[in-house]
């Protein structure tokens, strides 16, 4: 599991929507903001993690707590426009099947979280 | 929310199991640590945190964010016994009812984040 999150944060940084979404089950449920649009299947989350990483990204783990089948994970990502520098520090959890392979990620935070400095 | 986390974090360290079972839904699920026993309803949640509120403890606020009808937090329980200091930094997730009681709690720790220090 910790690998797992090791890759999905290398990948926001350096990686591409297909990198992102290979690391979920065929079926799995993505729900980033909790209380936003809850997305599911492989296509869906590719198109997703493919307008997240278009953007100039870096992502470090901050804390990391494994237990049962869940791992929860409070990170931080920057993200780098031509006028913006957005920082974002949300807690994640993600589930996992038998195989490794990403079920379910519910991602903590809103909008009160973003901080965005002009560049 | 905020409010519900911080009633929590306080009756850890000054409360009883009754004063915490009240902040519950009726029928509300704990599962702390993921991966443990499920405990459903008043009556197992007042007697598990009996349990844990008859202990000293200290509890403290990390990082909260939330979403949704969840909030998710990383905090720090500090527990003393008459030979030992036990720490432990979870990451709970907490999702609401409409009447702001707490219908679920996911506690993601295991035995590899409890540091214990004799006194």
């Amino acid at each position: 599991m910790a690998d797992v999150v090791s890759r999905y944060l290398s990948f926001l940084g350096a990686g591409t929507g297909e990198d992102i979404a290979g690391l979920f089950a065929a079926d799995a449920v993505v729900e980033d903001p909790v209380g936003g649009q809850v997305l599911q299947g492989r296509d869906a989350l590719t198109s997703f993690y493919s307008r997240v990483t278009a953007a100039e990204n870096s992502a470090e783990l901050l804390t990391l707590r494994m237990a049962g089948n869940s791992a929860a994970f409070h990170f931080r990502v920057v993200t780098t426009t031509e006028d913006q520098v957005i920082t974002i520090e949300p807690i994640d959890v993600i589930t996992f099947d038998d195989h490794g392979l990403i079920t379910g990620l519910r991602a903590h935070w809103s909008a009160e979280d973003v901080h965005t400095v002009t560049r």
